[in-house]
């Protein structure tokens, strides 16, 4: 079976352990003469899939009664709209902007801003240097209905390693494109949100878990409403439930290689070897800041916009795909999520040498 | 291959043809070495599958560039409160109330009536009567921002024939339990929404089809605004890929069968099936109104909670699932959606008359 080297922002790689379980029991699950996709998600068949999804969650992250799991629809684009909706108390809001995303949530609070009466203070900002760093957050905050971050910046390659955390403060995380990829502690965290579609499963799913105590605090219509979900089991009307089958069994993968703490050394390696490859080469040129670097979204490029093209032609025609970087930073991106295999990594470095060889 | 007959009123079975091309293509799409599931939204490999998904739509429904198609998430659920945000002017808008759903889309609107200045006329209802027909509606109506009805009462089991059509108010349906069931007139509507997991795919796909001239009108949140989704062609962010690729396996299917004129004359065999022997059972009675009933959703009883109770075991010994009526309606309910085989109605029926006789 010819698998591709494919180093997609998201929709990423899965385990290639996890579609063989898909097609296998494609048309029946587990001797019911049923796809998953055809099931209902009020019978009993789901209902175990879903309590599996979010058992294999609790353990793979420690996480404890006090928080809910919500599975829900919308993708990250719609949490940030949503999580505005759901925890503002005073409306006072800080904001970190460390990328293209951080951005857009904080975009998304402005566009609530008059009809929520917002008022949102942006704490610290990498704007400036193109975002090529991780900003440096104050010693001190407080008076905030929370702090949005977004863990890991997949436009250009940035990662929190430590997390910005203030006494009282809820922290609200995007972590759409780290999540699952190395241990962290829940109890950090008022709220954490990502969309499926790069560590956690696929497109159409959007996992939420949130502090307990934060689910209620306002009047909010029924489709948005955390608490709703909640109460419902995140089923208050039809979940994408193939998704979330497909959820649990990267989530059952990953219990099975041995949790975060393998698949972090694991993810670890692998960016050291691109990163270790990239600080030697005299062609290309890693783009974000060493001490920001992510271990998930490995940004380079070779300064010359025609070399970079011919690369990534180059990467096509020898088995990889979508390494072309985002347009608003241009070069490379390699997205090596915890599905994208070490000797992908291997792979690419021999054909960026042998392409550095040769140029 | 054992396939179950599920007569689940949604997730519902899909052709047994689109699971098997679904499975060969697991981890193989076309020669990419890559999953669907896996693919960049932004890819080509993608884009083919979404623009032939909207193209087979077009086919089917005979959709002209005047309408746009949306592939959204969230369920129908969640339109019911963005069809409110997208398409208010006045404020004055009319809701037919006839049944389930049709009532959770009325109940949204009350949601959002003090912020967005409605006033909701309910012009129409049947729920006098426990919901068992369609209500009559007024001769005339005007002055409305859309009238909003829902073709087909999955809970109850009743079903539009014809629509209330009004010269100069947007009828907006939500359709998710008929779609592509049989032929209609596009034209006659100014919006048609519906999630995929009954006629269309499966859970995680919300389409929407709306004239163009109801773009645009408010200023939306934009994660919220269907003008945004349609000029980005629903991909102002990740949209969920596999269940759209999964849309486009079906609506293959639907064309290559012979399109909406053969895959109504099957609907209309089975219900013909289990409507006949209905009306002639001593045992079984029908729950809607004759001249309401749905071909999709065909609900009865035997009048009896314990006889109901042995009925529905009875058909899941016998090879069926789902056949429990809704818990507001109690007794059975067989959901044959375009999907669920002939052989199946047959069999049930068989079944059925058996129950009867041992009775």
């Amino acid at each position: 079976m010819k698998r591709t080297f494919n180093l997609s922002a998201g929709p990423a790689m899965l385990p290639t352990s996890v579609l063989e379980r898909a097609q296998k029991e494609m048309l029946d699950y587990d001797g019911t003469g049923m796809s998953v996709m055809e099931m209902s998600h009020r019978s009993s068949y789901f209902d175990d899939i879903i309590q599996d999804a979010e058992k294999n969650l609790r353990e793979l992250l420690n996480i404890n009664d006090n928080y809910k799991i919500l599975f829900l629809q919308g993708g990250a684009s719609q949490a940030f709209y949503t999580l505005v909706m759901n925890l503002k108390q005073s409306g006072k809001v800080a904001y970190i902007d460390s990328g293209n995303f951080a951005k857009k949530a904080l975009e998304a609070a402005e566009e609530l801003k008059d009809d929520y009466g917002l008022e949102i203070d942006v704490v610290a900002s990498s704007k400036e240097d193109g975002y090529k760093s991780l900003p440096n957050y104050p010693d001190t905050l407080e008076g905030y209905d929370y702090l949005h971050i977004c863990s890991n910046n997949t436009i250009e390659g940035t990662q929190f390693k430590e997390f910005p955390i203030y006494k009282g403060i809820p922290l609200v995380c995007d972590m759409s494109s780290d999540i699952l990829s190395r241990p962290f502690n829940i109890n950090d965290f008022g709220m954490i949100y990502a969309g499926a579609q790069k560590n956690l499963g696929i497109a159409g799913l959007t996992l939420v878990i949130i502090r307990e105590d934060l689910l209620g605090l306002n009047d909010v219509p029924k489709m948005f409403d955390y608490k709703v979900f909640s109460d419902k089991n995140s089923m208050y009307n039809t979940p994408s439930t193939y998704p979330i089958y497909i959820h649990k069994l990267v989530t059952d993968w990953l219990l099975e290689i041995g949790g975060l703490e393998e698949i972090y050394k694991r993810n670890k390696e692998k960016a050291r070897i691109l990163y270790d490859y990239l600080d030697e080469s005299t062609l290309f040129v890693p783009t974000a800041d060493k001490d920001s670097r992510s271990l998930m979204n490995v940004t380079f490029s070779t300064g010359n916009d025609e070399l970079d093209k011919e690369f990534v032609a180059y990467t096509k025609e020898n088995g990889f795909e979508n390494i072309k970087g985002h347009r608003s930073v241009g070069g490379m991106r390699a997205s090596i999520y915890n599905a994208f295999p070490i000797e992908g990594v291997e792979a690419l470095v021999q054909l960026m040498k042998k392409f550095e060889e040769e140029n």
